[in-house]
């Protein structure tokens, strides 16, 4: 029998008219449909997707989230047993990533496992979050011959980064602000960032400038940091 | 009379599949299309869009690629004052822009203007060409708490953010490679880099590793960088 194909689809940051018209026609296309599932019970990238899904079998992946490197790597591991099982039973899979899957995904390196194992594996990219949070706020990420830097909040190259680059995303500032905003105040910058909260979900939410902005912004947040572009005061869609 | 509204609307680096559902419903929803035609008559982000434009009446709006200030500022208030023109007269129009707008686009520069104007302007996110170029060989921009740096081939921080980033993504080598290789070289990324040139358009390459890439890469192609994740040697696609 030969073996099935293994998808990993992108589907954006949030709204669910942001998914590609190829990740929809992959979806509905697959034999199973793979969603990661949060410490919490959450299934964010099935949300999006859900009306594409329609009665597909879905594969819950138990995804918690960890620093830890062997609790990762374990993960990693099963997750590729799970969807190695159906893909060997000829399957297509189609694994659902939340944004775009080059960045910061679980997907990455579940892809990796797989096709070490010698399966055929297919990526379809998406609308990452950078992008859909820079839209909300009518705003650039870059122009010209400037640079851009995407840094993890938590990062210890975020003060450098800030200092080099023309324009800096700051991913996940997450349960405290306050580190970033020690960060910013101190290089500067602090009203020249907007931050963006839930992007194209629910509740979403946009700071521009850090005055008035709490200190535990959840998960789905990050900074654009733009010196000199006066972000905090340009205009903000309808 | 109302005023119509500016759409900025990102369709993807090159695949028509990678619309997304909302680009295609605004462009359907739009009294005129604007786009951007090359100093040699090209109209990729119209081409792309092509079979949802439908007869909808097309403005051209010449985009001479330079990079003298001031032809770009004559160029960038030539296009705002012909949607202007249009909005004026009530209708809405969607502006399409390869890629995503948010990422090196003539219209962050004519949105700055139409908003300054007074008018309303609302902008759709994309796939950019980095996340697709990406997806194409199977690799990710960036996992963990990594860093990644975009930056133009032509940029006098190249060195510098190659350097501190975990991952580089290099815009535009364009038509010549020679000095985009020597800086490789020097800082030993050359075999950790993957060349894709015209990504998920006709003719579309992967160069892995630097040997056997031509000098004369064309317009629409990009480098990554990703030191130690072997990318010159990763399996690619189907």
């Amino acid at each position: 029998m030969d073996k099935g194909t293994l998808f990993g689809v992108s589907v954006g940051p949030g709204d669910p008219e942001l998914l590609t018209l190829k990740a929809v026609r992959v979806i509905q296309e697959a034999d199973v449909v793979a969603v990661p599932v949060s410490s919490g019970g959450r299934t964010t990238a099935l949300d999006i997707a859900r009306e594409h899904v329609g009665d597909k079998p879905v594969m819950r992946c138990p995804t918690p989230m960890s620093s830890d490197p062997q609790v990762l790597r374990t993960t990693h591991l099963a997750i590729a047993d799970q969807l190695c099982a159906e893909l060997d039973q000829g399957r297509n899979v189609a694994y659902l990533c939340l944004g775009d899957v080059g960045i910061y995904s679980t997907f990455s390196y579940v892809r990796d496992l797989v096709l070490q194992r010698g399966y055929q594996v297919q990526t379809v990219p998406g609308v990452p979050s950078i992008c859909a949070a820079a839209a909300t706020t009518n705003a650039a990420l870059c122009t010209g011959g400037e640079t851009l830097a995407i840094v993890p909040a938590a990062s210890s190259k975020l003060g450098s980064m800030l200092n080099l680059a023309d324009a800096t995303v700051v991913m996940k500032p997450g349960r405290s602000l306050e580190p970033l905003r020690a960060t910013l105040e101190s290089q500067g910058l602090a009203d020249d960032t907007v931050v963006v909260s839930r992007c194209g979900m629910e509740g979403e939410r946009v700071y521009r400038g850090l005055d008035g902005c709490p200190d535990d912004l959840g998960y789905f947040s990050l900074a654009l940091v733009r010196p000199g572009r006066d972000l905090a005061s340009s205009a903000g869609t309808a």
